[in-house]
């Protein structure tokens, strides 16, 4: 009899406890930080390249079935905490009725961009998060396929940096365009910023209710931005996205670059915040006072280092975050040559932190 | 007698007093910041332009009259109270032996970068800073070309940014190949950093000797490594750089991106730090303990705003740096389409800061 008790409860709390990573955006403390990496699905793995020969990119991410195999492949190579969904900040400018193209080994380009208060009057803002179904389709499809242990992430690009797309029309290392757009035509701006959350909260929403069990906000070029400009073209529709959704799930805001405001992104009420490497662990914790959740923040350029290295890195950095209110990750996403085995030891040096410790 | 006493001390003071830049950097405090701008010599100015479309690269680099003429173009034009000598922080890496080209629109290409230990081997470090006779030439000429009143300021890439190019051989986002050749390579990666010092050092002591009033230092990749490794690749040799230098001429070390460690920059002994605009003056001036003098650190896409907003934002740069121990600059080189206009209206600005204050 109390065995059976014992029996069931365990099962019990199988069933009812959530995994690991959705435990630790709820505040709870646990063993181990939960472990996942910054596009762990894609262009590094050699299942990813098999594919990829096959079909073009948008192919890939607008096929629910593809999204969810890529989606899959890391779990069953590297298993990490959480799966993220394979595809693309663009798919909103896309979906708002921009033409995307990837271009092999030269990036996004949009071939006509954004110049005129017409071009803004233009944008789809009601029909977008429809046209994204197959993102929502390739969620629940992954969910279902994915061990109940592990959580699904779904994400968008945050506001600033899909505009920085929007306008500049292809990547770029200042984004000058972009900036002039905001100084110049500081209205329109912020009329399109507002346009792209709008669709982004819908966007998420729908991700969230498609199986997504929390969402992460990619700022990536966050960092181009003066602490000035970055609160009020950035933070402020970033803020707004976060108000709408954590309501309804977990929200991690990674915006690369900005220590300088990394204070203010503690106000937002996010959940968690994503970090990069030009900032150390205790730095952040200083800044953000110890009272939040923090994500990253290893440089993907030292997963080329010995795996004896890598081991020693990642300890050390679990112990300068601490185990708790802390996810392991990256601080931006995992290099195309990086060794496979030595992104698994990354995930397994994780998983062993609690038994390296005792 | 007396009448004459005055107007003997004003021409003696006149003739005896630094120009005001090099004032700052002695420590004197001043009516208002001296300007000058990073990349003021160059491809914003239609004036270089016309030398464009007739010289190629290394023939405008490698001309002493020609370097001189492009110098002195921006003190004609938008007069700032220094010059920095027009030239590339890949002449170094070329008088080393290594081919480098310089590809409009696409940035430097150094068609066999640094693979192998015989490669380092082959480096010739006792000449190059004889090839580089050049770049003296040009300031010597310069010097005598530029108004007593006017700062000449010499300049050279830092040795983890020169390195990241000759380990690379082009520009990139993330420099992978070049940090990979770190952890894998540690031993080689400091015999190369080494001879890049040596170089280096050679080279900003020729500058001096030839008419350089101060010179700087560009750690432009900096921002890439985490702050271990800065500390480990970088700013140790910027700080024998800085040991060495500083006995014949002020120095300003300008790495971007590295916030984590500008408390660590600021124990080189430096005569100033350069700074971007990821970080505000209240927060380097904290860092650094107002104890030393900074140099920045105005957003370059900025100066594509309205003319009004550029004054409004320059004197508020000033107001929050204090006008004593400060240099006002860019936080990066100017961009390209940059008005000329705006680029003047930015010195005028700082020049009549005492002026408008008062």
């Amino acid at each position: 009899m109390n065995q059976k008790y014992k029996l069931a409860s365990f099962f019990l709390y199988k069933i009812m406890t959530p995994p690991l990573l959705l435990r630790v955006l709820q505040g709870e403390l646990v063993d181990r930080p939960p472990v996942w990496l910054m596009r762990q699905a894609g262009r590094y793995l050699p299942e990813y390249q098999v594919l990829k020969q096959k079909y073009d990119f948008f192919t890939r991410v607008q096929t629910p079935a593809l999204a969810c195999a890529i989606t899959m492949q890391p779990i069953k190579i590297i298993h990490p905490d959480a799966a993220i969904i394979f595809s693309d900040i663009l798919v909103v400018p896309q979906a708002m009725g921009m033409v995307v193209e990837m271009h092999e080994g030269k990036g996004p380009l949009l071939p006509n961009p954004i110049t005129s208060v017409k071009d803004i009057n233009q944008l789809n803002t009601t029909e977008a998060s429809i046209k994204l179904s197959y993102v929502y389709e390739a969620l629940t499809l992954t969910r279902k396929e994915l061990d109940k242990n592990l959580t699904l992430i779904g994400f968008a690009g945050a506001p600033w940096t899909v505009f920085c797309y929007m306008i500049e029309g292809k990547g770029s290392k200042t984004f000058d365009r972009a900036k002039s757009f905001c100084y110049q035509e500081r209205d329109r701006a912020h009329q399109l910023l507002q346009k792209i959350t709008q669709v982004t909260i819908e966007y998420l929403t729908a991700q969230i209710k498609a199986g997504a069990d929390c969402v992460q906000l990619f700022d990536s070029w966050a960092g181009l931005l003066d602490k000035k400009d970055f609160l009020e073209f950035s933070l402020p529709y970033m803020n707004q996205i976060v108000t709408a959704i954590k309501p309804f799930a977990p929200i991690i805001l990674f915006a690369k670059g900005v220590i300088h405001s990394l204070s203010e992104l503690c106000d937002t009420k996010a959940t968690a915040l994503g970090i990069d490497w030009t900032i150390t662990p205790q730095q952040a914790r200083n800044i953000t006072r110890h009272n939040i959740i923090l994500q990253g923040n290893y440089d993907p350029a030292k997963l080329f280092q010995d795996q004896k290295n890598i081991q020693q890195d990642i300890k050390t950095m679990i112990q300068e975050f601490g185990k708790d209110r802390y996810i392991a990750n990256l601080g931006h996403g995992l290099l195309p040559q990086t060794p496979v085995d030595n992104v698994r030891c990354f995930v397994d040096t994780v998983k062993n932190f609690g038994s390296m410790t005792k």
